[in-house]
C-alpha cells in the first residue's frame, strides 16, 4: 500500500501494570483505517522520560505519523509534553493563547502551577482543541499528542483528523466458517492469498457461545478485488463437510 | 526494581487493523505482575517477517523475557513460529513428540501439511503444552511463543508460569477520591511521589456513570511503603473536604 503510514505510543503505566484494559487502540486503528492511514505498529511504554523521548524519536522518522496517548494531565506523572520538546530539541514554555484562555475560563485562583502545566507546550506545537477538556493536546511535527482518558483523546482525534494526510481508505470484507476449522481450509485459503497480491487475507478462529468457527477478512483498498477474494473464500467455506477434529487450535 | 524485566510482542493484523479489541496484554500484565515481573513494554506489530524478526531480536536482547502471541495456526498468516527460528538463526524443523502427539489425536488424513506446521518449532525449542489445544506454543532461548487466541494463550500462560523467573511480587494500592480534581492535589501529589523513590504513583481521573473524580495509585513492591504513600494520599483527598473510598488492592 502507497498510503500514509502511521505508528501509536501508548504512554501509560497503568497498561502496564494490568490495571486498565486499553481502551484507545482500536478507536485509533479504525479511524486511521477509514482515513487511509496503514497503522503498522503499537507501543505501550512507562512514564520515563527516556523511554518516551527515544520512543518518539524512533517512530517520528520510521512513519508518516505518529499518536500518542496519555501523560498530559496536571501531575507529576504527566511528562509526555516536556518529553516531546525534548525529543524535538524544543523548549517547553508556555503556550500564551492557551494559557490565557484556561485562566479566563477558570479563573485565576484555580489555574494553579499544576494547571498551567498544561498550557506548557513545546515551541512550535500547535494546540487540539477538543469539546470536552479545556486543556488542548498538540501537533509538533509529524506527531499528535493526545490524553490519554478515552473520551478526551477521542474529542482530540476528530477536532485533529481534518487536518492528517490522507490515503486510500482501507476496507474489511469478512466471511465467517461456522464449523469450518482453520486447518481444513488452510491450503485453499493460501491460494487465494497468492492470487490476490494486493489484499491482506487473514484467519482468525472465533468462538461466540456454544458456536465457533472461523473468519476470513480480506483487507485491502481495492473493493474489487476484496469482493473476488471474499467470493473465492465463500465458495471455499461452502465446499467443507463440517466434520470436527479433536484439539484443532485456534 | 530489581526485579526480572519483560515485554509482550502482540503479532497481528487484526489488532493493528481495529478489527479485534486486544485481549491479551491485561491479562499478562496482571500475571506478570503477580509473578514480580517488571513488563517494560508492549509491541503491536503486523504479519510481516521482517518486522517479526528485527522486533523479536531487539527485545529478546533488551528485556530478561519476551512473550509473543498470535501466529502460531496453521493458515498462511501463521507465520511466528519460522520467524522465531529466523531470529535465533535456527532451523525451523519438526518437533517429532508434538508431530506423532497430533497425528496420533487427529488421525493422518486430518494431519495435513497445514496442520503439520503446528508441530514444527525452532530446533532447540521447549513445547509450552495446554489443555485447550492439541498444539503447543514453545519456549527458546528467554522467548515464549503463545496462540493469540486468549483463551488458549491463557491455558499456555498458566502451563508456562512455573517455569518462570521470579522477582519480588509487583502490587497496587488505590484511594479514589469522588469528585476530587487532579489540578487541585497535583502539587501534593508531587510531594508524596518525592518522599517514596522506591514506589511509582500514579494519578487517574475515572468516571463512571455520573460519578468522577480521581483514583490515586501507588504501584511497588514494598507493601510498607505502599501503605504509608496511601495513607498520605488518602489524607490530601480527605483535605479536600471530599470523603475518599478506600480502594481494593490491585
Amino acid at each position: 500500500m502507497s498510503n500514509p503510514t502511521c505508528a501509536i505510543i501508548i504512554i501509560g503505566n497503568e497498561i502496564l501494570s494490568g490495571r486498565t484494559q486499553d481502551a484507545n487502540i482500536q478507536f485509533i486503528a479504525r479511524r486511521a483505517a477509514e482515513r487511509g492511514l496503514n497503522l503498522a505498529e503499537i507501543r505501550v511504554i512507562p512514564d520515563i522520560p527516556a523511554r518516551i523521548i527515544a520512543t518518539v524519536n524512533e517512530l517520528r522518522a520510521a512513519f508518516d505519523l505518529v499518536f500518542t496517548t496519555g501523560g498530559i494531565g496536571p501531575t507529576h506523572d504527566d511528562i509526555t509534553s516536556e518529553c516531546i520538546a525534548a525529543a524535538f530539541g524544543m523548549p517547553w514554555e508556555i503556550h500564551q493563547p492557551t494559557f490565557d484562555l484556561m485562566q479566563a475560563r477558570m479563573g485565576a485562583e484555580a489555574f494553579n502551577t499544576a494547571r498551567q502545566r498544561m498550557a506548557t507546550m513545546p515551541r512550535g506545537a500547535v494546540p487540539i482543541e477538543n469539546a470536552i477538556s479545556l486543556a488542548p493536546g498538540f501537533s509538533i511535527g509529524n506527531v499528535h499528542v493526545m490524553a490519554g482518558v478515552p473520551r478526551i483523546m477521542q474529542a482530540m482525534f476528530m477536532a485533529l483528523e481534518p487536518s492528517l494526510p490522507q490515503g486510500t481508505p482501507i476496507i474489511m470484507r469478512t466471511v465467517h466458517g461456522i464449523g469450518v476449522m482453520e486447518g481444513s481450509i488452510a491450503a485453499g485459503l493460501s491460494a487465494i492469498q497468492d492470487s490476490f497480491s494486493g489484499i491482506d487475507l487473514g484467519s482468525y478462529p472465533f468462538r461466540r457461545g456454544a458456536e465457533g468457527g472461523v473468519a476470513i477478512v480480506a483487507k485491502g483498498t481495492d473493493i474489487t478485488a476484496l469482493d473476488a477474494a471474499i467470493a473465492q473464500a465463500s465458495a471455499l467455506i461452502a465446499a467443507q463437510k463440517i466434520t470436527p477434529i479433536p484439539g484443532e487450535p485456534g
